[in-house]
Protein backbone atom coordinates (compact mmCIF):
# COMPACT_ATOMS: atom_id res chain seq x y z
CA UNK A 1 0.00 0.00 0.00
CA UNK A 2 1.51 3.61 -1.11
CA UNK A 3 1.14 5.21 2.15
CA UNK A 4 2.88 7.14 4.29
CA UNK A 5 2.17 8.17 7.78
CA UNK A 6 3.50 11.93 8.24
CA UNK A 7 3.98 13.17 11.60
CA UNK A 8 4.53 16.89 11.67
CA UNK A 9 6.75 17.95 14.88
CA UNK A 10 6.25 15.51 17.61
CA UNK A 11 6.54 16.39 21.00
CA UNK A 12 6.56 13.66 22.89
CA UNK A 13 9.07 10.28 21.89
CA UNK A 14 6.21 8.44 23.18
CA UNK A 15 3.36 9.43 21.05
CA UNK A 16 5.86 8.11 18.05
CA UNK A 17 6.33 4.98 19.63
CA UNK A 18 2.20 4.38 20.12
CA UNK A 19 1.96 6.13 16.52
CA UNK A 20 4.39 2.83 14.97
CA UNK A 21 2.16 0.60 17.15
CA UNK A 22 -0.89 1.34 15.84
CA UNK A 23 1.08 1.27 11.98
CA UNK A 24 2.08 -1.68 13.06
CA UNK A 25 -1.42 -3.40 14.12
CA UNK A 26 -2.41 -2.52 11.16
CA UNK A 27 -0.11 -2.99 8.18
CA UNK A 28 0.75 0.36 8.27
CA UNK A 29 5.31 0.50 7.22
CA UNK A 30 6.00 3.71 5.97
CA UNK A 31 6.43 6.51 8.48
CA UNK A 32 7.87 10.46 8.36
CA UNK A 33 8.93 12.51 11.30
CA UNK A 34 9.29 16.45 10.26
CA UNK A 35 11.17 18.14 12.83
CA UNK A 36 10.67 15.63 15.85
CA UNK A 37 11.37 17.08 19.43
CA UNK A 38 12.70 13.69 20.04
CA UNK A 39 13.64 10.44 18.32
CA UNK A 40 15.75 7.57 18.95
CA UNK A 41 14.52 4.27 17.01
CA UNK A 42 16.16 2.46 20.19
CA UNK A 43 13.91 4.48 22.61
CA UNK A 44 10.43 3.92 20.12
CA UNK A 45 11.32 -0.16 20.19
CA UNK A 46 11.50 -0.05 24.23
CA UNK A 47 7.86 0.88 23.83
CA UNK A 48 6.80 -0.39 20.99
CA UNK A 49 8.04 -3.69 20.94
CA UNK A 50 8.62 -5.87 17.49
CA UNK A 51 8.69 -2.95 15.05
CA UNK A 52 11.91 -2.68 14.08
CA UNK A 53 10.72 -3.28 10.16
CA UNK A 54 9.07 -0.16 10.80
CA UNK A 55 11.60 1.86 12.92
CA UNK A 56 14.34 0.84 9.88
CA UNK A 57 12.52 2.93 7.36
CA UNK A 58 11.40 5.91 9.47
CA UNK A 59 12.26 9.25 7.75
CA UNK A 60 13.37 12.32 9.00
CA UNK A 61 12.83 15.62 7.87
CA UNK A 62 13.50 19.09 8.30
CA UNK A 63 10.40 20.73 6.61
CA UNK A 64 6.96 19.70 5.60
CA UNK A 65 7.91 20.27 2.53
CA UNK A 66 10.36 18.02 2.05
CA UNK A 67 8.09 15.35 3.63
CA UNK A 68 5.67 15.41 1.48
CA UNK A 69 7.71 16.58 -2.08
CA UNK A 70 7.35 13.40 -3.23
CA UNK A 71 3.46 12.41 -2.48
CA UNK A 72 0.74 12.86 -4.80
CA UNK A 73 -2.52 13.04 -2.40
CA UNK A 74 -1.84 14.41 1.39
CA UNK A 75 -4.40 14.14 3.58
CA UNK A 76 -3.94 16.07 6.77
CA UNK A 77 -6.39 15.51 10.05
CA UNK A 78 -7.75 17.92 12.00
CA UNK A 79 -10.43 18.34 14.52
CA UNK A 80 -10.79 22.20 13.84
CA UNK A 81 -13.11 23.33 10.76
CA UNK A 82 -10.72 26.16 10.00
CA UNK A 83 -10.74 25.70 5.36
CA UNK A 84 -13.98 26.30 5.37
CA UNK A 85 -13.51 25.57 1.85
CA UNK A 86 -11.45 22.54 1.53
CA UNK A 87 -12.93 18.90 0.82
CA UNK A 88 -13.35 17.58 4.63
CA UNK A 89 -14.13 13.94 4.40
CA UNK A 90 -15.32 11.14 7.14
CA UNK A 91 -12.24 8.88 7.86
CA UNK A 92 -14.75 6.19 6.36
CA UNK A 93 -14.98 8.02 2.98
CA UNK A 94 -11.52 9.08 3.25
CA UNK A 95 -10.22 5.42 3.37
CA UNK A 96 -11.55 4.35 0.39
CA UNK A 97 -10.27 7.33 -1.75
CA UNK A 98 -6.97 6.73 -0.19
CA UNK A 99 -7.33 2.63 -1.08
CA UNK A 100 -7.99 3.31 -4.35
CA UNK A 101 -4.87 5.65 -5.31
CA UNK A 102 -2.81 4.19 -3.05
CA UNK A 103 -3.34 1.03 -5.51
CA UNK A 104 -2.10 2.82 -8.31
CA UNK A 105 1.92 2.29 -8.49
CA UNK A 106 2.60 5.78 -9.42
CA UNK A 107 0.59 7.49 -6.18
CA UNK A 108 1.82 8.49 -2.83
CA UNK A 109 -0.53 9.00 -0.37
CA UNK A 110 0.86 11.12 2.99
CA UNK A 111 -1.66 10.88 5.91
CA UNK A 112 -0.16 14.22 7.76
CA UNK A 113 -0.90 14.43 11.58
CA UNK A 114 -0.14 17.87 13.60
CA UNK A 115 1.32 18.36 16.20
CA UNK A 116 -0.03 17.17 19.88
CA UNK A 117 -0.52 20.43 21.14
CA UNK A 118 -1.79 22.40 18.63
CA UNK A 119 -2.75 19.96 15.28
CA UNK A 120 -1.94 21.02 11.98
CA UNK A 121 -1.76 24.57 11.17
CA UNK A 122 -3.50 26.78 8.45
CA UNK A 123 -0.12 26.73 6.54
CA UNK A 124 0.05 23.32 6.80
CA UNK A 125 -3.33 22.19 6.24
CA UNK A 126 -3.09 24.37 2.96
CA UNK A 127 -0.27 21.66 1.40
CA UNK A 128 -3.18 18.70 1.50
CA UNK A 129 -5.29 17.85 -1.07
CA UNK A 130 -8.09 16.15 1.69
CA UNK A 131 -8.57 17.29 4.88
CA UNK A 132 -10.18 14.48 7.41
CA UNK A 133 -12.17 15.21 10.77
CA UNK A 134 -12.95 12.31 12.98
CA UNK A 135 -16.17 12.41 14.03
CA UNK A 136 -15.85 13.61 17.89
CA UNK A 137 -17.48 15.18 20.43
CA UNK A 138 -18.15 18.66 19.61
CA UNK A 139 -17.70 19.75 23.04
CA UNK A 140 -14.04 17.66 23.05
CA UNK A 141 -12.84 16.58 19.58
CA UNK A 142 -9.14 16.87 19.90
CA UNK A 143 -8.51 13.32 19.97
CA UNK A 144 -4.26 11.70 20.97
CA UNK A 145 -2.23 11.89 18.40
CA UNK A 146 -2.00 7.89 18.00
CA UNK A 147 -5.57 7.66 18.41
CA UNK A 148 -5.75 9.99 15.30
CA UNK A 149 -3.59 7.42 13.99
CA UNK A 150 -4.89 4.53 14.79
CA UNK A 151 -9.09 5.33 13.73
CA UNK A 152 -7.42 6.20 10.75
CA UNK A 153 -5.27 2.76 10.20
CA UNK A 154 -8.32 0.76 11.10
CA UNK A 155 -10.35 2.36 8.71
CA UNK A 156 -7.71 1.52 5.96
CA UNK A 157 -7.66 -1.79 7.15
CA UNK A 158 -10.60 -2.36 7.07
CA UNK A 159 -11.13 -0.76 3.73
CA UNK A 160 -9.03 -3.21 2.65
CA UNK A 161 -10.80 -5.84 3.59
CA UNK A 162 -9.70 -6.47 7.16
CA UNK A 163 -13.30 -7.15 8.13
CA UNK A 164 -13.89 -10.12 5.65
CA UNK A 165 -11.10 -12.05 7.16
CA UNK A 166 -12.48 -14.93 9.33
CA UNK A 167 -12.08 -13.78 12.91
CA UNK A 168 -9.53 -16.25 14.07
CA UNK A 169 -11.63 -17.07 17.15
CA UNK A 170 -14.67 -18.37 15.09
CA UNK A 171 -13.27 -21.93 14.48
CA UNK A 172 -15.48 -24.46 15.53
CA UNK A 173 -14.35 -27.54 17.51
CA UNK A 174 -17.18 -29.49 16.96
CA UNK A 175 -19.45 -29.67 13.55
CA UNK A 176 -23.29 -27.85 13.83
CA UNK A 177 -25.44 -29.76 15.45
CA UNK A 178 -28.10 -31.61 12.82
CA UNK A 179 -31.86 -31.45 13.04
CA UNK A 180 -32.31 -34.94 14.19
CA UNK A 181 -29.58 -34.43 17.05
CA UNK A 182 -31.83 -31.62 18.03
CA UNK A 183 -35.07 -33.59 17.80
CA UNK A 184 -33.39 -36.70 19.84
CA UNK A 185 -32.56 -34.05 22.45
CA UNK A 186 -35.85 -32.45 22.97
CA UNK A 187 -37.12 -35.90 23.30
CA UNK A 188 -34.87 -36.38 26.11
CA UNK A 189 -34.85 -33.46 27.55
CA UNK A 190 -38.87 -33.85 27.82
CA UNK A 191 -38.19 -37.64 29.41
CA UNK A 192 -36.34 -35.84 32.18
CA UNK A 193 -38.51 -33.23 32.49
CA UNK A 194 -41.18 -35.35 33.24
CA UNK A 195 -38.96 -37.59 35.55
CA UNK A 196 -38.33 -34.57 37.93
CA UNK A 197 -42.53 -33.71 37.67
CA UNK A 198 -41.41 -30.42 35.95
CA UNK A 199 -44.81 -30.58 33.94
CA UNK A 200 -46.88 -31.13 37.52
CA UNK A 201 -48.00 -27.56 37.26
CA UNK A 202 -46.46 -26.65 33.95
CA UNK A 203 -47.49 -27.14 30.63
CA UNK A 204 -45.57 -29.17 28.45
CA UNK A 205 -46.19 -27.65 25.34
CA UNK A 206 -44.57 -24.23 26.67
CA UNK A 207 -41.67 -25.48 27.90
CA UNK A 208 -40.50 -27.29 25.51
CA UNK A 209 -41.05 -24.43 23.06
CA UNK A 210 -39.08 -22.19 25.03
CA UNK A 211 -36.01 -25.20 25.03
CA UNK A 212 -36.07 -25.21 21.63
CA UNK A 213 -36.29 -21.91 21.40
CA UNK A 214 -32.99 -21.33 23.54
CA UNK A 215 -31.39 -24.31 21.75
CA UNK A 216 -32.13 -22.88 18.21
CA UNK A 217 -30.53 -19.12 19.59
CA UNK A 218 -27.30 -20.24 20.88
CA UNK A 219 -26.91 -22.38 18.78
CA UNK A 220 -26.13 -25.48 19.73
CA UNK A 221 -23.21 -27.37 18.17
CA UNK A 222 -23.09 -31.01 18.13
CA UNK A 223 -21.18 -31.80 20.44
CA UNK A 224 -22.97 -29.44 22.95
CA UNK A 225 -26.43 -30.96 21.74
CA UNK A 226 -24.85 -34.24 23.02
CA UNK A 227 -24.05 -33.14 25.85
CA UNK A 228 -27.13 -31.43 26.83
CA UNK A 229 -28.89 -34.82 26.42
CA UNK A 230 -26.23 -37.16 27.67
CA UNK A 231 -27.37 -34.67 30.96
CA UNK A 232 -31.19 -35.28 30.28
CA UNK A 233 -30.69 -39.40 30.08
CA UNK A 234 -28.71 -39.42 32.87
CA UNK A 235 -31.45 -37.80 34.94
CA UNK A 236 -33.59 -40.32 33.47
CA UNK A 237 -31.68 -43.45 34.73
CA UNK A 238 -31.27 -41.25 38.07
CA UNK A 239 -34.94 -41.29 38.76
CA UNK A 240 -34.83 -45.04 37.61
CA UNK A 241 -32.82 -45.58 39.96
CA UNK A 242 -34.37 -43.96 42.86
CA UNK A 243 -37.80 -45.31 41.91
CA UNK A 244 -36.19 -48.68 42.24
CA UNK A 245 -34.83 -47.88 45.44
CA UNK A 246 -37.71 -46.56 46.84
CA UNK A 247 -39.92 -49.90 45.79
CA UNK A 248 -37.05 -51.52 47.42
CA UNK A 249 -37.09 -49.50 50.80
CA UNK A 250 -40.80 -49.56 50.55
CA UNK A 251 -40.66 -53.38 50.11
CA UNK A 252 -38.65 -53.61 52.95
CA UNK B 1 -26.52 5.54 26.22
CA UNK B 2 -26.11 2.27 28.82
CA UNK B 3 -22.91 1.63 27.97
CA UNK B 4 -20.00 1.18 30.63
CA UNK B 5 -16.16 1.18 29.87
CA UNK B 6 -14.55 -1.42 32.28
CA UNK B 7 -10.74 -2.03 31.97
CA UNK B 8 -9.92 -5.11 34.24
CA UNK B 9 -6.65 -4.78 36.14
CA UNK B 10 -4.63 -1.36 34.30
CA UNK B 11 -1.44 -1.55 35.00
CA UNK B 12 -0.60 1.79 34.07
CA UNK B 13 -2.62 5.35 35.41
CA UNK B 14 -1.27 6.64 31.66
CA UNK B 15 -3.68 4.00 30.10
CA UNK B 16 -6.13 4.99 32.28
CA UNK B 17 -6.02 8.57 31.25
CA UNK B 18 -5.70 7.78 27.88
CA UNK B 19 -8.84 5.64 27.85
CA UNK B 20 -10.60 7.86 29.62
CA UNK B 21 -9.94 11.00 26.61
CA UNK B 22 -11.08 8.45 23.75
CA UNK B 23 -14.57 7.63 26.04
CA UNK B 24 -14.68 11.55 26.08
CA UNK B 25 -13.91 12.08 22.60
CA UNK B 26 -16.85 9.95 21.61
CA UNK B 27 -19.20 10.58 24.21
CA UNK B 28 -18.99 7.22 26.50
CA UNK B 29 -19.23 9.10 29.95
CA UNK B 30 -19.31 5.60 32.58
CA UNK B 31 -15.60 4.29 33.40
CA UNK B 32 -15.25 0.89 35.66
CA UNK B 33 -12.18 0.09 37.10
CA UNK B 34 -11.71 -3.27 38.84
CA UNK B 35 -8.09 -3.70 40.59
CA UNK B 36 -6.19 -1.01 38.83
CA UNK B 37 -2.60 -0.94 39.95
CA UNK B 38 -3.07 2.89 40.16
CA UNK B 39 -5.13 5.27 39.99
CA UNK B 40 -5.72 8.84 41.24
CA UNK B 41 -8.18 10.86 39.51
CA UNK B 42 -5.85 14.53 39.80
CA UNK B 43 -3.08 12.67 38.09
CA UNK B 44 -5.29 11.02 35.46
CA UNK B 45 -7.04 14.76 35.12
CA UNK B 46 -3.40 16.01 34.95
CA UNK B 47 -3.02 14.00 31.47
CA UNK B 48 -6.56 13.83 29.94
CA UNK B 49 -7.65 17.17 30.67
CA UNK B 50 -10.96 18.45 31.04
CA UNK B 51 -12.33 14.95 32.25
CA UNK B 52 -13.88 16.02 35.69
CA UNK B 53 -17.19 14.94 34.28
CA UNK B 54 -15.77 11.34 33.97
CA UNK B 55 -13.65 11.09 36.31
CA UNK B 56 -16.23 11.98 39.13
CA UNK B 57 -18.21 9.15 38.04
CA UNK B 58 -15.81 6.53 38.20
CA UNK B 59 -16.39 3.41 40.21
CA UNK B 60 -13.77 0.65 41.30
CA UNK B 61 -14.30 -2.89 42.31
CA UNK B 62 -12.23 -5.32 43.77
CA UNK B 63 -13.02 -7.93 40.98
CA UNK B 64 -14.95 -7.89 37.58
CA UNK B 65 -17.77 -10.33 39.09
CA UNK B 66 -18.85 -7.53 41.09
CA UNK B 67 -17.94 -4.48 38.40
CA UNK B 68 -20.34 -6.01 35.97
CA UNK B 69 -22.91 -7.38 38.59
CA UNK B 70 -25.50 -5.40 36.91
CA UNK B 71 -24.78 -5.32 33.22
CA UNK B 72 -27.08 -7.71 31.17
CA UNK B 73 -24.21 -7.33 27.89
CA UNK B 74 -21.09 -7.72 28.50
CA UNK B 75 -18.79 -7.32 25.35
CA UNK B 76 -15.10 -8.75 26.31
CA UNK B 77 -11.97 -7.42 23.96
CA UNK B 78 -9.31 -10.41 22.90
CA UNK B 79 -7.08 -10.36 20.17
CA UNK B 80 -6.77 -13.72 20.58
CA UNK B 81 -9.40 -16.41 19.17
CA UNK B 82 -9.55 -18.66 22.59
CA UNK B 83 -12.62 -19.85 22.94
CA UNK B 84 -13.67 -21.54 19.79
CA UNK B 85 -17.03 -21.03 20.50
CA UNK B 86 -18.04 -18.19 22.15
CA UNK B 87 -19.40 -15.80 19.61
CA UNK B 88 -17.03 -12.93 18.18
CA UNK B 89 -17.67 -10.18 16.64
CA UNK B 90 -16.01 -7.40 14.50
CA UNK B 91 -16.36 -4.46 16.39
CA UNK B 92 -18.66 -2.71 13.60
CA UNK B 93 -21.33 -5.61 14.10
CA UNK B 94 -20.66 -5.36 17.67
CA UNK B 95 -21.29 -1.66 17.55
CA UNK B 96 -24.77 -2.33 16.21
CA UNK B 97 -25.69 -4.65 18.70
CA UNK B 98 -24.60 -3.23 21.29
CA UNK B 99 -26.21 0.49 20.45
CA UNK B 100 -29.83 -1.61 19.94
CA UNK B 101 -29.59 -3.12 23.38
CA UNK B 102 -28.13 0.22 24.90
CA UNK B 103 -30.95 2.04 24.01
CA UNK B 104 -33.09 0.00 26.46
CA UNK B 105 -33.73 1.26 29.68
CA UNK B 106 -33.15 -2.29 31.37
CA UNK B 107 -30.22 -2.87 29.90
CA UNK B 108 -26.58 -2.35 30.65
CA UNK B 109 -23.99 -2.98 28.26
CA UNK B 110 -20.15 -3.57 29.49
CA UNK B 111 -17.12 -3.49 26.96
CA UNK B 112 -14.21 -5.34 29.21
CA UNK B 113 -10.76 -4.28 28.61
CA UNK B 114 -8.13 -6.66 29.80
CA UNK B 115 -4.11 -6.16 31.69
CA UNK B 116 -1.98 -4.54 29.06
CA UNK B 117 0.28 -7.41 29.49
CA UNK B 118 -1.94 -10.26 28.62
CA UNK B 119 -5.57 -9.15 28.09
CA UNK B 120 -8.72 -10.73 28.98
CA UNK B 121 -7.98 -14.26 30.47
CA UNK B 122 -10.16 -17.19 29.69
CA UNK B 123 -12.02 -17.29 33.33
CA UNK B 124 -12.44 -13.41 32.62
CA UNK B 125 -13.88 -14.02 29.05
CA UNK B 126 -15.86 -16.37 30.60
CA UNK B 127 -18.51 -13.99 31.69
CA UNK B 128 -18.67 -12.43 28.59
CA UNK B 129 -21.90 -12.78 26.56
CA UNK B 130 -19.69 -11.61 23.72
CA UNK B 131 -16.11 -11.48 22.74
CA UNK B 132 -15.05 -8.74 20.22
CA UNK B 133 -11.88 -8.79 17.96
CA UNK B 134 -10.23 -5.85 16.08
CA UNK B 135 -9.28 -6.87 12.44
CA UNK B 136 -5.22 -6.08 13.59
CA UNK B 137 -2.42 -7.50 11.68
CA UNK B 138 -2.43 -11.41 12.43
CA UNK B 139 1.15 -11.42 13.24
CA UNK B 140 0.72 -8.06 15.56
CA UNK B 141 -2.90 -8.38 16.82
CA UNK B 142 -2.63 -6.46 20.31
CA UNK B 143 -3.62 -2.93 20.46
CA UNK B 144 -2.33 -0.69 23.05
CA UNK B 145 -4.97 -0.68 25.54
CA UNK B 146 -6.33 2.81 24.85
CA UNK B 147 -6.66 2.14 21.19
CA UNK B 148 -8.54 -0.73 21.66
CA UNK B 149 -11.26 1.60 23.59
CA UNK B 150 -10.98 4.30 20.99
CA UNK B 151 -11.57 1.74 18.05
CA UNK B 152 -14.98 0.65 19.95
CA UNK B 153 -15.58 4.26 21.26
CA UNK B 154 -15.08 5.05 17.69
CA UNK B 155 -17.23 2.86 15.96
CA UNK B 156 -20.22 2.99 19.01
CA UNK B 157 -20.64 7.18 17.73
CA UNK B 158 -20.30 6.04 14.14
CA UNK B 159 -23.59 3.88 15.02
CA UNK B 160 -25.28 6.29 16.80
CA UNK B 161 -25.13 8.31 13.97
CA UNK B 162 -21.55 10.63 14.06
CA UNK B 163 -20.80 10.16 10.66
CA UNK B 164 -24.21 12.28 9.30
CA UNK B 165 -23.70 14.81 11.42
CA UNK B 166 -22.47 17.95 9.23
CA UNK B 167 -18.28 17.92 9.24
CA UNK B 168 -17.86 21.40 10.93
CA UNK B 169 -15.17 22.47 8.56
CA UNK B 170 -17.98 21.85 5.01
CA UNK B 171 -19.38 25.34 5.87
CA UNK B 172 -19.08 27.36 2.82
CA UNK B 173 -18.31 30.69 3.11
CA UNK B 174 -19.41 31.85 -0.57
CA UNK B 175 -22.77 30.32 -2.40
CA UNK B 176 -21.38 27.80 -5.39
CA UNK B 177 -20.81 29.02 -8.59
CA UNK B 178 -23.90 29.33 -10.85
CA UNK B 179 -23.66 28.22 -14.38
CA UNK B 180 -23.81 31.44 -16.01
CA UNK B 181 -21.28 32.77 -13.90
CA UNK B 182 -18.96 30.19 -14.93
CA UNK B 183 -19.90 30.64 -18.80
CA UNK B 184 -18.78 34.59 -18.18
CA UNK B 185 -15.16 32.91 -16.73
CA UNK B 186 -14.79 30.59 -19.55
CA UNK B 187 -15.65 33.67 -22.08
CA UNK B 188 -13.17 35.82 -20.17
CA UNK B 189 -10.58 33.40 -19.92
CA UNK B 190 -10.78 32.74 -23.59
CA UNK B 191 -10.33 36.51 -24.07
CA UNK B 192 -6.83 36.64 -21.58
CA UNK B 193 -6.01 33.36 -23.36
CA UNK B 194 -6.03 34.65 -26.52
CA UNK B 195 -4.34 38.39 -25.47
CA UNK B 196 -1.24 36.29 -24.27
CA UNK B 197 -1.25 34.52 -27.64
CA UNK B 198 -2.19 31.06 -26.35
CA UNK B 199 -3.38 29.50 -29.18
CA UNK B 200 -0.86 30.14 -31.64
CA UNK B 201 0.21 26.83 -31.18
CA UNK B 202 -3.00 25.29 -29.49
CA UNK B 203 -6.36 24.55 -30.54
CA UNK B 204 -8.50 26.80 -28.79
CA UNK B 205 -10.95 23.46 -27.68
CA UNK B 206 -8.92 21.76 -26.22
CA UNK B 207 -7.57 23.93 -24.18
CA UNK B 208 -11.18 25.69 -23.36
CA UNK B 209 -12.53 21.93 -22.62
CA UNK B 210 -9.80 21.18 -19.50
CA UNK B 211 -10.14 24.79 -18.55
CA UNK B 212 -14.11 24.46 -17.94
CA UNK B 213 -13.08 20.31 -16.53
CA UNK B 214 -10.88 21.94 -14.04
CA UNK B 215 -13.63 24.53 -13.05
CA UNK B 216 -16.09 21.64 -12.78
CA UNK B 217 -14.00 19.08 -11.12
CA UNK B 218 -12.98 21.73 -8.15
CA UNK B 219 -16.48 22.86 -8.26
CA UNK B 220 -15.60 26.41 -8.06
CA UNK B 221 -17.49 28.63 -5.56
CA UNK B 222 -19.33 31.92 -6.59
CA UNK B 223 -16.37 34.04 -4.93
CA UNK B 224 -13.86 32.25 -7.13
CA UNK B 225 -15.08 32.25 -9.81
CA UNK B 226 -15.31 35.95 -9.82
CA UNK B 227 -11.84 36.23 -8.71
CA UNK B 228 -10.38 34.10 -11.71
CA UNK B 229 -12.93 36.08 -14.40
CA UNK B 230 -11.30 39.22 -12.89
CA UNK B 231 -8.21 37.98 -13.60
CA UNK B 232 -8.31 37.49 -16.76
CA UNK B 233 -10.50 40.32 -17.61
CA UNK B 234 -7.41 42.13 -15.85
CA UNK B 235 -5.18 40.40 -18.54
CA UNK B 236 -7.36 41.81 -21.51
CA UNK B 237 -6.99 45.13 -19.97
CA UNK B 238 -2.52 44.85 -19.35
CA UNK B 239 -2.69 43.58 -23.09
CA UNK B 240 -4.81 46.74 -24.29
CA UNK B 241 -2.74 48.96 -22.19
CA UNK B 242 0.52 47.06 -23.37
CA UNK B 243 -0.59 47.32 -27.23
CA UNK B 244 -1.55 50.83 -26.60
CA UNK B 245 1.58 52.09 -25.25
CA UNK B 246 3.11 50.22 -28.01
CA UNK B 247 1.23 52.60 -30.84
CA UNK B 248 2.43 54.90 -29.12
CA UNK B 249 6.04 54.14 -28.83
CA UNK B 250 5.95 53.08 -32.21
CA UNK B 251 4.31 56.61 -33.28
CA UNK B 252 6.87 58.53 -32.00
Amino acid sequence: MNVVVVLVEPQELVNVAHAVRAMKNFGLRDLRLVAPAEYDAYRVEGIAHQTRDILGRVRQFETLDEAVADCTHVVGFTARGRRAKRITQRPRDAAAEILALAAEDDQLVALLFGREDKGLTNEQLDRCHRMVTIPSDEDYPSLNLSHAVVVMAYELALAAGANSRPVKAARRVADPAAREELERLFVDAERALRTIDFFKTRNVEHVMRTVRDLAHRVPLDEREAKLLRAISIEVVKYGDRLAHSRIHVDRK
